[in-house]
């Protein structure tokens, strides 16, 4: 596993937007029996989320709280679905970097903490072929 | 490792439906650092595949050939994004009955082989909050 774990990005989760934690609750742990975390509140991005453990990677459940949100607005506009894909990198500021340099559209310039306390920056998903990429600073 | 593998379902592979192969690997090859395995022809599908290893998961790039085929019209009716996520599952059949039972659509209501004769089945995005799911017989 050590060479596996050099030889590309992990995954670190893919994240869905719905409109109902319960309901894909229902599918993911009741009927393909994954295990939730419980459901905690983000509320500076006026979220519930809720973690689901895979065996190798996780599922993160984004549920909009009522009112305005980057994922309410994701929904209005494109429905449920999956929005974004985290990636791990050994060092996300000059991943950023290399990013920039090679004209992709950076959503979070630097670096920035979200409520666990982890980095994380996003890249936009107009310059990634419609795909929101995460990417999570190694710990 | 073993008991995380116990835990929960696998993810093997995300994937994206692009329009132009060499766009998305320039993203995550060139500038990322992942690994591709060389494109492949998926004939009966009308579509170019190419895999990326990633430490834990891959990521598949699907383009579609000229012509029709449901990567085409997904491009067509959704934009360039997240296709599909493939978990692999202990027993399928089974799985798949449990699906069926509680109520989720199928697009497979039997596994099929895939062109590399692996045993699989899609679950429709209209029953499992807009995201397709893919599920692989383990090996």
């Amino acid at each position: 596993m050590a060479n596996e774990l050099l030889r590309g990005l992990p995954i670190d989760h893919v994240a869905l937007a719905v409109r109902n934690t319960d309901d894909a609750l229902r599918l993911y742990v009741d009927t393909l029996g994954m295990e939730a975390s419980p459901t905690e509140v983000a509320a500076d991005e006026n979220l519930k989320v809720t973690f689901l453990t895979g065996a190798n990677a996780r599922i993160e459940i984004l549920e909009p709280l009522p009112g305005d949100s980057a994922v309410a607005r994701f929904l209005e506009k494109r429905g449920e679905g999956v929005h974004h894909v985290c990636f791990v990198v050994p060092d996300l500021p000059a991943t950023l970097e290399r990013l920039r340099v090679a004209g992709y559209q950076l959503v979070d310039e630097q670096p920035r903490q979200n409520f666990h306390s982890r980095w994380l920056a996003f890249v936009h998903p107009k310059s990634t072929n419609g795909v929101m990429i995460e990417l999570y600073q190694r710990t």
